[in-house]
């Protein structure tokens, strides 16, 4: 059983139907019927007019969403492990046409708005230095940990307060809001977020995630985004067959399902490795304590997953799992205590 | 029935029926069993050594290829009616960071080695001037002609004799071999191609085309394109539902097939249109001149098509056709004449 | 007598006293007193409130403008042998990250509004083609001729009607003044111009070109420009030596003068070659047909100057010349027809 | 009396005299006789066959350096208050078209050879990870502190190891090899640099700094520089003026004079200041702890300077000091004490 990556996860049965149905002949690009309707979607999902946009992968949504947001000759304020920091090969440079990275820390990968704040104090106004231009946060951390609504909001009223856009990459968007009950405008637009990375390929997709585009400036920047999308390559001929996975995911509500049953799945592991784990489990990602004997003997069950540095693994579950599909893992875990 | 464009055409059976068979876990990104198998399934296919990667669309595959051969500083010499001169929003510029298109005329859409001479000759060797560094040109051509295995060969020539590299546009590369009736390495690789975009989506794929490099510098060019594919947003999480889809096309005769159905397809109605053609017809497009008043004669038939400027229209056909099922179109087209 | 271009001469008195008068401590970069006064000199020459700065070179002046009037996913309408098309090695992509220059014909390098109106005709609205986003023109273009101010109206209205930005190159905007006579403005914001690259160099100055800003977005597109001088490398430690440059070319006539003395030369030389025009010479620039031997027989009797193709010449005068200076030259033009 | 930067100091006479003597005609660009000597000048100054240009500031210097050495999917070590970080507004960004700086802490500025190759240890080897192309070092630091030939020679080792290149930012390069009493090329080519920004404007210059590149790849390296140079913007009209500066500072000794003057001035402060600094000084900087009192009480006497940060302050030195004529301000640090 692989605890590798949600991305190791085969596409859940209802993405496939939807690719499915939409195997017939329509127009090219995004002039298709499906791709008419996500704005609808989303905007019916976020309870506020939105425009959205299918976008190939997570990291070309973040980076499409920074080059809206920040000038080249700007800079955005983000996590020092954010993804687009650690784990993009620079496209959030390539997109912005070489924007600034400023990296802060931040326990569990959450930024704070003090913590912003205090660096947006150290930057001179004159042209020498890179001006601050934009806020990104991840929803649900690289470390797991969802920011509450509250959290989100304290640093959308201090992007607001300085003239800083705010993206936020959702890659496991799902899985936070499902963890927190809300309702998903609530971590996002109603607390200031202007473009969220809706994730679905990790929840359960095959290929495509969506650009969701919020407030007075979504038609602009939606417009704006919809340029770079062609010309990065990205506006698939055949786009029907990603929107209609969009659609399947978010106009019923398997987008929580998939979510729900994969955050159950962490909280049951989590319950088995409580003593061991190095953050709060608030989705679908567990950092857990393990020496590499440990980690040897899970893997000598059948149980894979990455080492996270040493004396340390990451364990991630999804959509396909559940409370009782990962017992096995559970039941391991915690054997190794005794 | 639709002749708008082979965009708009459904997946073939044997397509969707790969993706399904790669639903299952496997690593990330192109760490998954199909990605591994690209190499080898394009180096037989070539019948040399090659390096192949899955890419997103044509426009990325065009555009990380030039990026590959051109500095940004430099210029690609193309044809001015080419794809990645019109219809591309920029996207070689992106990519190669602001690199000049220099764009040639040509009958045809069709580069000739004399042109791409004499255009060399006028550029002065010193800094004030973007010096040539690449060809690229598009096989079958934006009007449906396909170049021959002497033809590439001359440019091939031209370019290894002025220190060029040398990209093919083959988003309908399979139409042409199809046409031509010779070996794909033909007017590939021994033709002194460099750098192949290698469609599929129009010949019956869903999402996904391959970068085939070629010669004593693949390897390096190849992993420096893998960088601008993660760089640009278009590793996919889920890569192996690109690599299954090329794999279906070219570990059999797929590509071959489905091509000669177009061509045939096409063939059938440049007989019934013979008097109309704007251009030969060597693929699966057709130019044809029509009055307005016989477009719609034909449109109320139930065919569509796209306009092709005032009083003439372009036809596509695809792989779900063939001369049967065009025949209504045939005959619509023969009895326009009476 | 060297007549091989304006860059070729030395720098005009009143211009290295101006150096030396500013050869003192001050405030680094543009914080320095000169720096200060550029706006309000001119604002002064223009008769309209304007923003100025000053930028090392016309290659950047032109690049930077085109910076603040087109995204990269835009286009630039401008003449086919503009210098921001063949002479600045790409500056112009490099700077607008990638923006495609949209070259066009025209007599004598002088673009039309109707060439500019069926050009953006042919460009359909989607986000598959480069949109235009700005026209940029040369005044006086590469081949001498000035550009009237009903000419540049026109010009500046087309723009206006497509929401076009317009960007005026004026290496030698000074000989063009000085030719038609005009007030400066009557070519510049009164016609529409956004943007200025106001030349210094070819006209007695040594380092230092003008970037002036006219119309209501004057304040925001300097305060961007300011960005990408720094962002660029240009803003100069020592900025003082260059505002005073400006100052003495601006706060007096030094700047006709000179253009007049260029002008004045140039007039001379046309009627002496008046047969062997290729333009009309309308600034400090003559295309003159000559054969070799002709070239080769002036060469002998020390006039420099360079080939312009074949059976051609290009003679550049500047401002330490004047009729009577150039009469030697004159005489020897007028020589050889007999 | 001024403190506030080299950048704020006149000229110095040699410099001035220099452009006097350049102030003729001569061609245009870098064709002119003056710029034909700087690979010789650069030659003898450093012992070895060296390419060099010149090149408007420090800005573009750096930036085109990495530009040189970095891929845009690639990444430069420096320390994390480099200049190239800090103060350049990202202009390093914009010449690599995104390359990302990779900010390492440091006491006083300084790189270490161990924290370079632990930084790269963290990097994995797959294209998520910006991969590091490139090392930076600033000489003098941005604390005013000398790296001794060891210390350079221990980094370039490093660099050599990883296949990095090595580019040193010498804005105070005389100023550091005039403490060290070293020869320049035991702090350069000799210790593994590939690129040097070598400054000028701060140590007496009017406009241009030099761009030189040692080894193997020098030739292929300028030739690569020369174009981004011209594509900048940065390839002057005249030249002349700027070639001429350089040589006058380094065919004869001028460069190592005036910097040996403002480091004099620099130790006679240090004396007086002897309990107040914050780090050694080996070149022409001080930063000293100053309350704002103090502070206040020296601004009272006349001497002009920056505050740094609070409670501290930067005193900068320059070529036309020396220990004599900093002996007021000496005299009134010591004041201070008592």
């Amino acid at each position: 059983m692989q605890f590798f990556s949600d991305n190791a996860t085969p596409v859940c049965p209802e993405v496939m139907a939807a690719i499915a149905a939409a195997d017939r002949a329509d127009h090219g690009y995004d002039g298709d019927m499906w791709s008419a309707r996500l704005d609808g979607a989303f905007s019916n999902l976020f309870d506020t007019p939105v425009k959205a946009l299918w976008i190939a992968t997570g990291t070309a949504a973040n980076s499409i969403s920074l080059a809206c947001l920040c000038p080249p000759y700007g800079g955005v304020l983000c996590h020092e492990e954010a993804h687009i920091v650690v784990d993009e090969c620079g496209a959030p440079g390539f997109y912005t046409h070489g924007a600034s990275l400023m990296a802060l820390p931040g326990e569990g990968a959450k930024l704070s708005p003090e913590g912003v704040v205090e660096r947006l104090k150290a930057i001179r106004p004159d042209v020498h230095q890179v001006p601050a231009r934009a806020i990104s946060i991840t929803q649900a951390t690289e470390y797991g940990l969802a920011y509450t609504p509250d959290e989100v909001a304290a640093l959308g009223a201090a992007a607001r307060a300085q003239g800083l856009g705010f993206h936020m990459d959702g890659a496991r968007f799902a899985n936070a809001v499902a963890y927190l009950g809300c309702h998903p405008g609530d971590v996002s637009w109603r607390a200031g977020v202007d473009i969220l990375s809706f994730g679905c390929v990790k929840n359960g997709g095959m290929i495509g995630e969506a650009l969701v585009f919020f407030g007075e400036q979504a038609a602009a920047r939606a417009a704006e985004a919809a340029r770079w999308r062609k010309r990065a390559g990205h506006l698939f001929s055949k786009g029907r067959y990603l929107a209609a996975q969009l659609l399947a995911m978010v106009e019923g509500d398997l987008w929580l399902r998939n979510a729900r049953a994969a955050n159950r799945a962490a909280q049951a592991l989590a319950e088995a490795a409580a003593g061991r784990l190095m953050h709060a489990v608030e989705a679908n990602e567990l950092f857990v304590r393990l020496t590499a004997q440990e980690a040897a003997a899970l893997r000598a069950q059948g149980f894979d997953f990455h080492d996270w540095g040493e004396g340390a693994a990451r364990l991630v579950t999804n959509w396909s799992q559940d409370a009782a599909s990962v017992k096995p893992l559970a039941d391991a875990l915690r054997a190794l205590k005794e």
